[in-house]
């Protein structure tokens, strides 16, 4: 059973709070395990990789064979059946339609001082997927990370996947395809992320790291943040479903585990004006737990971190909504759009009741590479902007540097900085010498 | 005397492999530390801040004393004398025309497939920035970190600011309220960043913590990094500029020691294919030197990271440019505005004999906080987009989810996530069971 809240219990705050703030993660302490990792791979580089993925991925390598062939990855993309492929091609599609839009545009204008000014974007040179390998090694993610990348105008793509035993899952290596990735590397945790940031003699340096991983690899980003780029440290994932008692409880139970299935720590909330609908859910929920594949993962994450809680009225749920910061909102009810509106901290918003997460996972275009963990305040999602950089541009006229310049070296001198101020004053002196000569 | 360097010597790849990768900083280990201080505030709030500020910053605080009193930043800003006051006023004036152009806008658009797709940008509610006390405490800064979180439309924005010995700078107070800044406190190093980012008694925490700091504040802000957002972890600045011989040396030479006076750490390149204008150049700075009254700072910097590279070309400019991702470029050729185009990692370019660095510092408009150390490879200064977030929307139609609910239900299947299909297959029946009635 999940916990039953209620805003008007009293203690509904402190109930709230804790299930807001409670870990649902061990901090499992690998980080001193991580700088020797790293170390390593920067000392001896394909030598340390090879030793570290022989004795935990239990598969032997030669620097010849760190990287998938071509016939390797033809063999695995001809193995995928027709209907998978057509469905991941569709996805691709979509993906690639949604983040074009995201493309930023360059500017140029010249102010009323006559300085020009502006800025362009350009993309980051190279960057490497991480996709983690066994249960949690998703196609779909390949694309999401793989896209925005390839959109924005990455040069260089690469992804690291380990393949503990050798084997791999010819859908990722099929959808490395579809996105345009370069080469796929079989290694895999701190060792890959450590390879990506600095290079050995066979990986190359990349600029950017993104996409998810254990605590290893968390760890490992974490640690060459400022080396390079990366995207952001991903936390179990989590659902909120605001939805009305007009809905199929039916729909929502499924809503809510497919949140739950994916991990023993992800977390599904419901938050319905009308308590009896949400024992109705909850009971849809244990009806579809029973034959669920995953039941015993599913079951774990919605017994332990599950909620449901009863609100007075909207204005309760948006609240509530604005304070979880979820990852992924969905709306089912009749004023959707009004309350889509209102929710300021989501990752993604899934409006309406034909709109189930589950379609943004895969298809829908937006990226599900999301803000998890209450991040949703301060983070977005993934997208173009995460592979591309601006740099500003300043053109000074005489005019714009006689009618700026004076307060440049009056801000420079009241903080000390003599050179500024004389970097602007020498120039200063010669345009008037000019319009005195 | 700073390096000379020539592409043409045969050693000089590694030479300059070597300027691009020396460190200019020591890496204290702070960390411990850190963690401790970190902890310290989380458990006793206040009470902690006003220990360490009283033990570092020799200041006696009460928890009413932690902010700043508007009769004590009215009085400071009284102080400010008319013509400082102006500049900032022009100053701010100008960065926040220029931010109010980076806002980005809300998409929503109706695909081929009848799906409704989108997304939405929203401020973080809170953010804190942190202003260095000391050498290092900038008005400047604070308006370039103040005016994008106000243009984003930050609700809450605070400061946080060590006064060693109870001293500070009334211009940063002028900025802070020129910039709409809510509160100012007291308070500096790790412990600053611990109470942003889990809050006090006195001090509520923010989503969102910008601006420099020395290695205590750059490692307590790479371990909140996750609770709450940081924008960058700042290193020693730096300056590259591309000169053709027909440019003054004495303007060139005061741009580089401009860049050295910060700091003994930070870096200044002149590159031109011009031996000669390049030794000119250096002997400008020695002249200057002698009579720079931060002549030990500058003169430091200068003598042991500050290089002259001669090249044979254009070509070879902007290739050692783009190697290098300096945090400033400045360009002062006769092709400067071809040369920019072709530089693609750079913070900030100045374009033109007539923009030395120092008018972006203050007055230009573009922000000065820049990606460092190379990081320009990958990130970009801050702008208002470090304080917007974007949720993604997603709307299906019966039509829409019919031309694309199959691929998600097949994708589903081959991840081996069963609720996510049934979520989708679930609403296909209904809405097939309805076109068949």
């Amino acid at each position: 059973m999940p916990q039953f809240l209620d805003t008007n219990d009293p203690g509904f705050a402190d109930e709230f709070a804790d299930l807001l703030t409670r870990k649902r993660e061990s901090d499992a302490d690998v980080d001193a395990a991580v700088q020797e990792i790293i170390a390593e791979v920067v000392a001896r580089g394909d030598a340390a990789l090879i030793e570290m993925t022989a004795r935990w991925d239990r598969l032997e390598l030669t620097p010849e064979t760190l990287a998938f062939s071509k016939a390797e990855i033809d063999a695995a993309c001809a193995e995928v059946p027709a209907a998978e492929r057509a469905a991941l091609e569709l996805a691709a599609e979509r993906i690639r339609a949604y983040h074009s839009r995201q493309m930023p545009e360059d500017r140029r204008w010249t102010d009323l001082s006559g300085a020009e000014l502006g800025w362009r974007w350009s993309a980051v040179s190279a960057a490497g997927l991480y996709v983690p390998g066994g249960l949690a090694s998703y196609p779909s993610s390949v694309l999401m990370n793989a896209i925005p990348a390839r959109v924005a105008g990455v040069e260089r793509l690469v992804i690291c996947a380990p393949t503990p035993g050798g084997r791999v899952n010819p859908l990722v290596l099929l959808a490395a395809r579809l996105a345009g990735v370069d080469t796929v590397y079989r290694v895999g945790g701190a060792q890959a992320v450590a390879a990506l940031a600095f290079g050995t003699e066979t990986i190359e340096p990349v600029d950017k790291i993104t996409g998810p991983g254990n605590a290893f690899v968390a760890a490992a980003k974490r640690r060459v943040f400022g080396k390079v780029g990366i995207d952001m440290i991903a936390g179990p994932s989590e659902v909120l479903i605001l939805a009305d008692a007009a809905n199929d409880p039916d729909w929502l139970a499924l809503d809510l585990l497919a949140q739950a299935e994916h991990d023993a720590s992800a977390q599904s909330i419901l938050i319905t004006p009308d308590a009896g609908f949400g024992r109705a859910v909850a009971a849809a929920v244990e009806r579809r737990l029973e034959t669920l594949e995953r039941r015993a993962i599913a079951g774990a994450s919605w017994r332990d971190h599950g909620a449901i809680v009863t609100v007075a009225d909207w204005d309760e749920a948006v609240a509530l909504a604005n304070r979880i910061a979820p990852e992924h909102l969905e709306i089912c009810a009749a004023e959707a759009e009004a309350l889509a509106e209102r929710v300021r901290h989501a990752g993604a918003i899934f409006i309406g009741a034909l709109t189930p997460e589950a379609i943004g996972d895969y298809v829908g275009g937006p990226n599900h590479v999301l803000p998890t963990a209450r991040s949703a305040r301060f983070s977005s999602g993934l997208s173009v902007l995460d592979f591309l950089k601006r740099t500003t541009l300043a053109r000074m006229t005489p005019a714009a540097l006689r009618a700026i310049g004076p307060a440049a070296e009056t801000l420079a001198r009241s903080e000390g900085l003599e050179a500024h101020g004389l970097s602007v004053s020498a120039r200063l002196a010669r345009l008037n010498a000019e319009m005195a000569g």
